[in-house]
């Protein structure tokens, strides 16, 4: 077993199962040695996990687990991007963060923190990555978190 | 003629002139073998054509075919990028998505796959992009879609 | 003296210090040539220097003059990324501009201006970008602007 999915077991890290595009646009895309990830939002096993706007009806602390749960999709793309080896990913360039929140909300960077803080806890030094984290009035489905991703892999 | 031109025509899609530049940005930078589109408004050729948010003062078909504008505004700018040869086009990389909604709208993918799908209907294949679908609460302008892109292309 | 540093030194343009990580994020990333920018906002040298929503509680000029600040610090990063050369920088290759503003706000690419035209009076033609603008309900700190940016540099 190599070493980032030894550090995901001893972790107790279950990466989600990808999810499968629905309509013409895909869930990554590879154009040289960079893979851009499609936003994620915080999609579990059953569904859609947490709903709601920061600072109207959910917690900071349930936002930051859909930031974090919106992370193990980024990192189950990326593991599909590099057909099941997580030992090809060179640095995790970009994560760009929206949360859905209360005009006037501040506490943006706290919340997508747990989603940078995962790819270090997975990736080491390679998961520490430049971010936007910006607040917004509205998302899909009504998630609390949405993240994309830019990702340099070995080929 | 060669075949997305081909395309083009068979389905009576005509490109708009692509904007030129009013500031001290361009509509598109070329950097290695990647495009970055500026985010594309629903310009037509008499001005803005769609106005309004989406939950408020312009219905949902109105925003999507908003969407699909923006995404003829893209094609122009990449045909431009490519010197008129759109055969040039490797793949389009990303699209990101703003869609200006009342507070807790939740049907961005919805209106952004007007764009999605018009990639996929110009390019085939090479249409399918990673995406990012995000609401906001006042875009430029006050129209209803911004959506700005990635394409790779055949120097 | 190289040239953007004179250019720098004539027009009196003091670059702040590069803001240091305080996360597992950093301020920028290089893959290939190019480096990718963390979202900067208006970080002054005794901290944020202008807070507020345009149309609410901060004048345009102000929100201009902190667009110019953002596009200051993103300066510094680049710098920074380039072990202090500035003449390495072959092209800023995209911003991405929010705008803190109240719902129907318009204005967003004239306050994004303010740092899109800093770039064209650093770095002349390199400068010109693409870009995108948008407003949001929300940014981190009550900022008024957050610019994040692409740029390719000679390695």
């Amino acid at each position: 077993m190599n070493t980032i999915d030894a550090r995901l077991e001893k972790q107790g890290i279950i990466l989600p199962q990808p999810a499968a595009p629905v309509a013409n646009y895909v869930p990554f895309v590879i154009s040289g040695n960079i893979v851009s990830i499609s936003g994620q939002i915080p999609m579990g096993p059953d569904g859609v996990a947490f709903n709601g706007k920061v600072g109207l009806d959910i917690t900071e602390d349930d936002a930051k687990a859909a930031a974090r749960l919106c992370g193990l999709n980024i990192i189950a793309q990326v593991r599909a991007a590099c057909a099941g080896d997580l030992e090809r990913v060179v640095r995790i360039v970009k994560l760009g963060g929206f949360v859905n929140c209360i005009d006037g909300y501040a506490g943006q960077p706290g919340i997508i923190n747990a989603a940078s803080d995962l790819m270090v806890e997975v990736f080491g030094d390679k998961g520490r990555h430049s971010r936007s984290a910006v607040g917004t009035n509205a998302l899909p489905l009504n998630v609390p978190v949405e993240i994309d991703a830019l990702v340099e892999i070995r080929l």
